[in-house]
């Protein structure tokens, strides 16, 4: 096992990362910036090391100045969290050319989920299905109706130069396909000199549905279940749960073993979370795997009861998993509030500044993640999340219950949070019946408000 | 089910009530005296009525004054939590002529397991054996051997009218048997005016374990299994754990089976607990039942994911328990510590006032029940408890690991407390390998500082 790990990251992750070092008795240091100086999270490590100026580009996101700081505490492996360096295989690849572990999947896997066309043979390779589309440009509506005919309507026209939704149009029938290719080109000529279109399958109001896996080196991968991450703002994550609500015992079951197919193609080991679109008629589509930790795993860890970080570690250390697929045992309902540094009433602006009072809630079936305590400054440099409100009980109406006490509880004050609009989320009729896709934020909360 | 439920209590444990019905919808009223006016807790309640003075004959124990905050309020039904009315069998029936249902069990129940002998007489009734005693007073050195004869030494001689340790020896075998009864005989008669005597086997350290129990109105009874409450301080306890370490499946199974015997003979119904001592040999013998919720009933939420709380409120409704008996299973291993408003470097004295900074910990397996926020106002009046700190893990040795992460998280200014004493017992070679009993604090820890 290591004898000392630098955590490469800030807040919330850093502290998570401390404490599971903490857990399991190895010495721990953690890099910081300047605008984290003096953050009491600090403090929790046995070490810290300043790298350098606010901005990430100048401390978190230099490799040079990481890898410094791990030879002067002389680390012997390095957690990155999520975010910063933490998909980056080049910093893997010096990580392991100054012998020092990363903890995460192996580089070649890491370079191969990272492109996105990589990503799609390694899971044809698999035979995870992918969002079906055309093999390149559209010429003829012969090959549109073709392709239409193969996988179905509502079909996306996409231009090939395309973005920002320009060149785009959506057809539900033959006839809407005819048209909307001619007006497509002509708005693709016009914005990007390039009439070519592409056809995509179109997913009308998907769920978000993610697999979480876990590899050892020697070859072992097991899945933790799923996680529906469906509400999102602008494809930022607002709240998770597992299991995802309505999805039949099959389909998660099938999910879940092409995850593992997938990622055991690319010989991954670490965590890693495979991203699924799931459409009306319960087929699902890969669209990424996260090479890393990801901002939900408590919710995995309530569930299934697998301390997840502590996992990373142990595998990076070469040790096998800890469990056989069948010990993989889901209990109860978790759910994830992700809490903000933001006004929703100003459109989800950021509020730095410093919290006056921090009352978190807490008692049975509450967990918090989070490294504010009262008096910390919120820097302006990185992302808003200040917590993760977390809530485990034995049933989905049980959790919403014990998440609305728990918001209801949870006092702030000096910054303005995203609470408000999580208070919002758990009283909205469809969500609390499970009717939940990624449009649902936009639909149901902000559109009705502007 | 119930509209509207007043707690009888304060502190964390209605704290600890009112999330119970703000998890079941189910409106709250919480009693408060004048010393814990303005007490934060008191604001999560739908409404608080105040009930007379600080001392608590003056307001918590004033069976009229809480029946008249229930009318005033309107409430169907009256949470006792522990202490003050919670075993009370004349405040239940006070109740129940006001037509308020009291959540606890039924009063008959209540009565006898109140009482010394009849519990005893329970526990024959139900096949639970006890600790072995004379029948009644000892007259003759003959009666004496036999009786040591028939349970084995160490045998325990106790004056009829006792108490404080007068009149009391420990025999290890036939000789000391002789002379300690006249010794015993001859003090009682000194201290007492009585020199009468009686025996009782002697059980040398033995550990406190104890079996959570649950029924409903309709006749089923299931157990939680077991808690270990070995560590304790002049029978206070300070830590619990479950599953009780080093214990032999078959006496687990055994005890268990026992408590539930015990608690169908009462037809009682409610929460409970029976407290059990468990000698060097495995050998169980029952002490009493805790007709209540506990103060360490959340070790026992922890490793069943059972709301005990919730479960009172379910059965006091009239409704049948939501769990068969193979369905309670426990998974992993859970610890509380008793967090004290007191200074252990000065034998324990309450230590009462402003807590000027309160970071409780968080994270992975870690669970905090507690009424305290930073600038809350600890009152003299009250037991000092003013938090219980819980972890959650797969292991007991990693459940040991964050309880020691936990505790170094946790930063209390403005009052003492418990928590220094609590690093010094998670780092006693003895509790880690699990070799606890009733005396281990004391001959562990406190005698070796004096």
């Amino acid at each position: 096992m290591f004898q000392r790990i630098l955590v490469a990251n800030r807040g919330e992750i850093a502290l998570r990362v401390i404490r599971a070092c903490r857990d399991l008795g190895i010495e721990v240091a953690v890099v910081y910036s300047e605008a984290d100086r003096g953050a009491p999270y600090l403090a929790l490590a046995d070490r810290a090391v300043c790298i350098g100026p606010g901005p990430a580009t100048d401390s978190y996101l230099k490799i040079q100045r990481i890898i410094a700081a791990a030879e002067v505490v002389n680390a012997d492996a390095i957690h990155p969290g999520y975010g910063f360096l933490s998909e980056n295989a080049h910093f893997a690849e010096v990580c392991r050319t100054c012998k020092i572990e990363f903890i995460g999947p192996p580089e070649a896997a890491m370079a191969q989920v990272g492109n996105k066309d990589r990503a799609k043979q390694l899971a044809k390779k698999a035979n995870v299905p992918t969002v079906p589309g055309s093999e390149g440009v559209v010429h003829t509506d012969e090959e549109a109706l073709r392709f239409a005919a193969q996988v179905g309507y509502p079909v996306l026209i996409k231009a090939v130069a395309g973005g920002g939704g320009k060149g785009m149009r959506v057809a539900q029938n033959d006839a809407t396909l005819a048209t909307g290719l001619a007006q497509a080109r002509q708005e693709a000529e016009a914005a990007f000199k390039d009439g070519n279109v592409y056809l995509e399958k179109y997913l009308d109001k998907p769920r978000h549905i993610e697999i979480q896996v876990l590899g050892d080196k020697h070859g072992n991968v097991i899945h933790l279940f799923e996680r529906d991450c469906s509400l999102q703002r602008r494809h930022q994550k607002l709240v998770e749960e597992s299991p995802a609500p309505n999805l039949p015992a099959q389909v998660r079951e099938d999910i879940c073993a092409a995850a593992v197919r997938l990622v055991k193609t690319a010989n991954y080991y670490s965590a890693g979370t495979c991203e699924f679109l799931v459409d009306k008629d319960n087929k699902f589509y890969f669209i990424e795997v996260n090479a890393r930790i990801q901002v939900e795993h408590p919710v995995t860890e309530l569930v299934t009861g697998v301390d997840l970080i502590r996992e990373q570690i142990r595998v990076a250390a070469g040790e096998k998993l800890r469990y056989a697929q069948s010990e993989i045992v889901t209990r109860g309902h978790a759910i994830e509030c992700r809490i903000n540094a933001e006004d929703p009433s100003r459109d989800f602006r950021p509020s730095a500044g410093v919290v006056t009072k921090w009352q978190p809630p807490g008692g049975p079936g509450v967990r918090l993640d989070t490294h504010v305590v009262t008096g910390y400054r919120v820097p302006p440099n990185y992302d808003s999340m200040v917590a993760k409100l977390l809530v485990h009980r034995p049933t989905r109406a049980e959790a919403f219950a014990t998440m609305r006490r728990a918001l209801r509880e949870f006092v702030v004050e000096g910054i303005h949070t995203t609470i408000p609009i999580h208070q919002e989320i758990f009283q909205t009729p469809a969500f609390i019946e499970g009717r939940v896709d990624t449009t649902f934020i936009e639909r149901e909360l902000l559109t009705k408000k502007a």
